[in-house]
């Protein structure tokens, strides 16, 4: 009498192949913008995490079919371990970057996108070519995903002598896209990614023979970030269970200042005392009760030092106001790096800047660039947290009327981007994240004001000084 | 000399641990909220969907710790077999509902959301009490998740005699939550519930005391949907192929129509002598060229029958006006189902209505109610199709003078609602979601303003007949 109903499991390829628009790839042309970037995101935290310049290919042509396209990018980055090639294009959930650090990449879910989109449009595989520094040879895999197992199939392999040294990844791939529809993301995406990387050297051919060349600005890299520890109000049961099985053999106290960023051995055993765990007592001895006692109260406690920012690579000022004249031309422009702030244990820092007049097209709210990680946001900026600050800012404070040739560039940099969702498009509304954003741009608001103010003045004694020579002439 | 890189393979449960928010469990009060709401969508999608009335229970209470909350929800639903238990709550990506057919749950996600959250938080397991109709015991597993295995680790274990017939499912959970934040949105999803399924019973008791009770208004069921195939038009070469190695040994022609919904034997043939494929030829024999061939040309073809809509369960215009009625208390409403229309291949239904006056509060802008798949969505509406689309109507063709009293619901049922994250919160723009949404908003506002102008001329009646009297008073 019971219904009859049928259970099934998915792998994670399986599952993110039947809804891959949750990961951006929704239709031809967000999917071809979504594969463009996720290539190239690759590729910048492949040279410049490790201190490469990056210089950076990405061509983009017309292929077999109408509506296909061959999407080929090279980096001079890292390059990948032969035996890793396959698998982090081929496993879902697979990544070097599941680490307190700062990266581009966080899911370890980009690469294999581009793979499930490929094969289930154009049955192809993508070819990936690489080599690691100083290896002697080069690496070329051709490779799809067996879905239902979450596994890459090896359709092609070869090696062969690395006679120049070449150190990086290449990828191809060919996938149905939607290129008039998307050119004009892609564009913009690029020219974005100049503005917070001016460092970056970056070519691009388009299917119908555009090229964009962005040219490094600056020799400056940003010092990369280094990799590190959780911090306790950022981890949860779970998490330290897991730390407890893999490490756990010590005195609490130790467990603690050696597994965590911001316990030194004092606030170690003040903090243990206070919540009536014996500092001396072998990690591996807690009972779960007391499991959840120690964590409850470690993300609870507030004497932690703050998280560490040295996992973090902001842009910086400097570097931010280069990118902006560079790319933008506005007549002025006013940045700001904020201290390092954290939510949840996560350190972030945002950037700010406002860029004013020159090439600037007036307009009736101000223009937003978005980013995040270096990366910057296209899509979902309705949902996003920068949006909903800059629509709350009264502009006439600073002298701002629109129609106004005005725009709001912020970056958020953390170890942890709270991302709305597995497209990397929106930042959620983190109370923490949102006052340091509205901080940072009411400073450079204040200076833009200012500048606005003298501009005013100047214009009034141009002004006074015209009056004056008319009235001395008639005088005269 | 290669840099050295670590890496690292998580499975879906770690992961979704590690990235809860986009599943919707952000912080405190939204991972209350998404934990309710999806404990409910099951014990929907247990009972309605399955010709039962639902009677629902779900008790929230404090729990030992300060910010630490109980829940409960009971169903009286079909049950699930003993040895699913563990799975279905234990596994993420495991379900029954990976089918074309409209469900609440589509990812197979959210149970296990809720666990994994609470293990995170609480450390504790979640209990599971079920009974299948007509099972002669009881079932009670207490579960955890081991995130390293995506695996259900069993805590304990118990069955007893089913002595009152009982059937269905009751799960508790103990995790951590902010009810005073999340209060005002769980009773917001209650109600709105109950707006779509007027024939539901649910009865909810809150931490502080207070009690929502909601009764069926009519005893009338949605015919429950069917369960039907894929279109030619929404599948993909993966999907095909997958087909293919499982039910594939017959003529072309033959596995089109088995395999594909709206393919007649005349469609098939037709279609495969036009893009040169011989229909007797056993699918098998098909190489990887011509599979792509094959693909590309369906999902071209445009003289497949529309896909069916027997796998869809709109409410129908006259529960959505009855649940309105009761749920708003409005002075007049006006509610339209929209004929079945499909976007790649998947089949969809709008249903629109608008209420107006009577206990609705004025406002300066339309509120909006939003429903996918009878599942009311509160948040991230910026992001969704729905108000993209009322933002764009010009209300005074309707007679409508904001502020005023008017709310729109729209509701969209689909066997695949396009949801832009996880969470399931937000509708992505599709353009063929978006002009049946247009359609359906314009019918029923020009119902309103038909409405709003019959009560203007009353009005304007009732004056004239009111200075007539006044007149011919003077002029007695
Ligand atoms: N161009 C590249 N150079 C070096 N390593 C790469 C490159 N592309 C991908 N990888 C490796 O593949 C892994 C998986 O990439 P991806 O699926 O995009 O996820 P994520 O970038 O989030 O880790 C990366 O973590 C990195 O180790
Ligand atoms: N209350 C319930 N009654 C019957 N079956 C349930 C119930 N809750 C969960 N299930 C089963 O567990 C499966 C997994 O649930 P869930 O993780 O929420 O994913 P989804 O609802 O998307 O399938 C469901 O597909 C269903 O088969
Ligand atoms: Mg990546
Ligand atoms: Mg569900
Ligand atoms: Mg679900």
């Amino acid at each position: 009498m019971a219904t009859d109903v049928k259970f099934e499991s998915l792998s994670p390829s399986e599952w993110f192949r039947r809804n891959k628009e949750l990961a951006g790839f929704a239709n031809p042309s967000r999917a071809l913008y979504q594969a463009v970037r996720e290539l190239i995101e690759n590729a910048l935290d492949a040279t410049e995490t490790f201190g490469i310049h990056p210089f950076i290919k990405a061509y983009i042509k017309y292929a077999e079919r109408d509506n296909w396209l061959s999407i080929y990018v090279e980096d001079n980055g890292i390059g990948i371990p032969k035996d890793e090639i396959p698998n982090v294009f081929g496993r879902v959930f697979y990544s070097s970057k599941y680490k307190v650090k700062q990266h581009r990449g966080i899911f370890g879910l980009g690469a294999k996108m581009v793979i499930l989109y490929a094969q289930s449009t154009t049955n192809k595989p993508i070819t990936v070519i690489s080599a690691q520094q100083g290896s002697d040879k080069v690496y070329r895999f051709d490779i799809m995903i067996d879905t239902l197992r979450n596994e890459p199939l090896i359709k092609y392999q070869e090696e062969w002598d690395n006679k120049y040294k070449w150190h990086g990844t290449a990828v191809h791939v060919v996938m149905e896209g939607d290129w008039l529809k998307a050119k004009h993301r892609v564009e913009e995406y690029i020219k974005r990614v100049a503005m917070v990387a001016p460092y970056a050297e970056i070519h691009v051919k388009e299917p119908d023979g555009a090229v964009i060349d962005i040219e490094r600005v600056t020799l400056t890299l940003p010092i990369p970030p280094k990799e590190g520890l959780p911090h306790p109000k950022s981890v949860d049961i779970e998490a330290v269970k897991q730390l407890i099985s893999r490490n756990g053999d010590s005195p609490v106290s130790e467990f603690m200042v050696e597994n965590f960023d911001g316990v030194g051995e004092e606030t170690a055993m003040n903090f243990l005392q206070s919540i009536g765990i014996d500092p001396g007592r072998n990690i591996k001895e807690l009972n779960t009760d007391e499991i959840t006692h120690l964590v409850t109260k470690m993300r609870e406690y507030n004497e932690w030092r703050r998280p560490r920012a040295d996992w973090l690579s902001p842009v910086g000022t400097e570097l931010l106001e280069q990118g902006i004249r560079k790319t933008l031309e506005p007549e002025a422009v006013f940045a700001t790096t904020r201290k390092p702030s954290s939510y949840s244990g996560n350190p972030f820092i945002v950037e700010a800047a406002v860029a004013w007049g020159g090439k600037i097209e007036p307009s009736d709210r101000p223009i937003i660039y978005r980013f995040a990680n270096k990366v910057p946001l296209l899509y979902d900026e309705g949902n996003d947290v920068v949006r909903h600050v800059v629509d709350e800012v009264d502009w006439s404070l600073y002298k701002v009327k629109f129609p106004a040739p005005l725009v709001v560039v912020v970056h958020i940099c953390s170890t942890k981007i709270p991302y709305a969702s597995a497209g990397k498009e929106a930042i959620a509304d983190v109370p923490e994240i949102e006052s340091e954003v509205r901080l940072a741009i009411r400073e450079v608001a204040r200076r833009l004001r200012v500048y606005l103010s003298r501009k005013e003045k100047e214009k009034e004694a141009m002004m006074r000084y015209a009056m004056f020579t008319m009235f001395s002439r008639e005088v005269a």
